[in-house]
């Protein structure tokens, strides 16, 4: 699932912005934070990270940190529930093929969320030489395993596996990535449903509901057009009735169409691509980008950046994520909730 | 296949419009073509048919028609060539359930296009009251039968039949309409290829691409979002690596849309919705809609209308088609052209 620009972590200098100001449903602007520290590392592409002016507006931050917390905690109380009344643990398999750290990474933490929500976790850690037919039968046999809701091939596998092949033998009805072309198909089509749409983009739509931004008959632009993000993210913005733009690395002066966004969402892992000038003042911003900078500052020596110039669009914008602590968490939380529905279709619970 | 809206009519006044210049590939304005006595009716939303300033500048119109007829005697010529070579004849089904008399007149169409190119035509009439069960079995009957190579269900069916059910049943491998999630699915994945792409939309692209008209790094707008038209235009354009908005019945101000679009293909069947203040200065027009508009001057009391006012569009565009002998052409060619391609495939024949 995802690709590794997306991730989950949880903690960062970025996570002090995290703060909410909400009433009776409706946004105000967050109060003058004072001046924060951010560090004023040269990043990607000139954007200015600099030191937050108490005068001007200020775009509330949309916690998804937060938000993934809340849907976890729901979980939870359901994933017990279910094994209370009808005795049946929900059950997620992780298959990953070779050493990627970074994909251990992911693996590790999905594991994590699993035991906390009481999701069973089931990890399988094949050689990276294992061969595509090695590959195929594990999933097979998952798709076999009745105590198995969902099937999980983490990405990228190593190159001389066919990606195609393997998700395409993901059993449909475990296809908790959503990436299954029957899935992005009935996902693409007016009155079809898909039975999972894929994690990170879900995770986009549900931080817009849960924030009240509305999405019908608004402009909405999706930088990018990958198969894990951009394009779902496009499909049920769409399914949502808003009129949809999509943008990607063929578009001429991007940032025309950026403008005339109600909602933006970026899914490029270009840091800081997007300036504050790129954005229609009171957008809603959702930056899915994520990527290392290197930061001698931070005792890591790097910092995570978005693709958004956070400093910028947030004196622009009405709502916006940070990164980290934005849309990475609720990935992991839209994949619980998928492998709980997953599980719920299987067993016919309500 | 497709609905109601589209028809590959192949008389009107209209045609009396299609004539084009090309010069070394480039489009030149065509010459005036002095005033033609096109009928004045009042049309839908107030489209003015004025007759032709001879001092406008006049778009290129985009001969569907004749494009349609070169498939058709290529696809001829490729026909007879594999029957000569191998023996067999591509066998197209159609399955038609009830008595729907437009419904009836395209199944002739198609009839009548596959006997001219060669291709071996199934028609299964089913009474209106057939049950969802009896065309399933029909279905099945033409997806085990080797001499069929593509499979047709003309909708609208009956409202008692389960389109979805129906379509989901044509195998993928005959689902030469491009209708089935999984093709869909794998038009909206990059690095997927569809078995099959829907053939109004198909026809379109084919068109752009015999007027040599450029879709990389273009702004293109469709209007409409159908399953059928709309929503996989928009993927094939995405797919050219065009910059793509959809617009639908919950866009507002869609003309400060179509008016920023390159490329604009309009299908919801609104006769003149797009006027020509709607349309970038130069942009290539395709117009999918063709409604009938009554009109006592003519001898059918009616005629003939796309989604595009024509008269005004013509003076601003620099490509467009025509209503008909545009679009509707083409999609039968598409047609022809799907179900050849699926006889090679099942033959292994180059």
């Amino acid at each position: 699932m995802a690709s590794m620009i997306f991730t989950d972590c949880s903690t960062s200098t970025m996570s002090r912005l995290n703060h909410l100001n909400r009433l009776n449903g409706a946004f105000l602007p967050r109060p003058c934070v004072g001046k924060l520290s951010l560090p004023r590392t040269a990043s990607g592409r000139g954007c200015t990270l600099s030191i937050r002016s108490s005068s001007s507006p200020s775009a509330i931050v949309i916690n998804g940190k937060a938000e993934a917390k809340k849907i976890k905690d729901d979980i939870k109380i359901e994933v017990s529930r279910m094994k209370e009344l009808i005795g049946v643990v929900p059950g997620l398999a992780v298959i990953l093929v070779g050493e990627n750290k970074e994909s251990a990474t992911y693996v590790r933490n999905k594991k994590k969320a699993c035991e906390y929500v009481g999701i069973k976790s089931f990890e399988l850690l094949l050689p990276e030489d294992s061969s595509e037919e090695e590959v195929l039968k594990s999933v097979s046999g998952f798709n076999d395993d009745p105590s198995v809701h969902g099937i999980l091939v983490q990405l990228p596998l190593p190159s001389h596996i066919d990606e195609q092949n393997i998700l395409n033998a993901v059993s449909i009805e475990k296809d908790v990535d959503g990436f299954h072309p029957l899935n992005i198909g009935r996902l693409a089509m007016r009155g079809r449903e898909p039975l999972f749409v894929p994690c990170t983009p879900k995770g986009c739509i549900e931080l817009l509901h849960r924030y009240n931004i509305v999405i019908k008959g608004k402009r909405a632009v999706v930088i990018g057009r990958s198969n894990i993000v951009g394009m779902p993210a496009a499909l049920l913005l769409q399914r949502e009735d808003a009129t949809v733009s999509i943008i990607h690395s063929r578009t001429e002066n991007p940032e025309e169409i950026t403008r005339e966004a109600d909602i933006l969402i970026s899914a490029v892992g270009q840091p800081n691509m997007v300036r504050g000038s790129w954005i229609k003042p009171g957008a809603a911003v959702i930056d899915v980008g994520i990527k290392r900078v290197e930061d001698s500052s931070t005792a890591r020596g790097y910092r995570l950046v978005g693709d958004i110039c956070y400093e910028e669009a947030s004196k622009v914008a009405s709502a916006i994520t940070p990164v980290p602590d934005g849309v990475g968490p609720m990935t992991i939380a839209m994949l619980l909730s998928n492998t709980f529905t997953s599980t719920k279709r299987f067993h016919n619970f309500q």
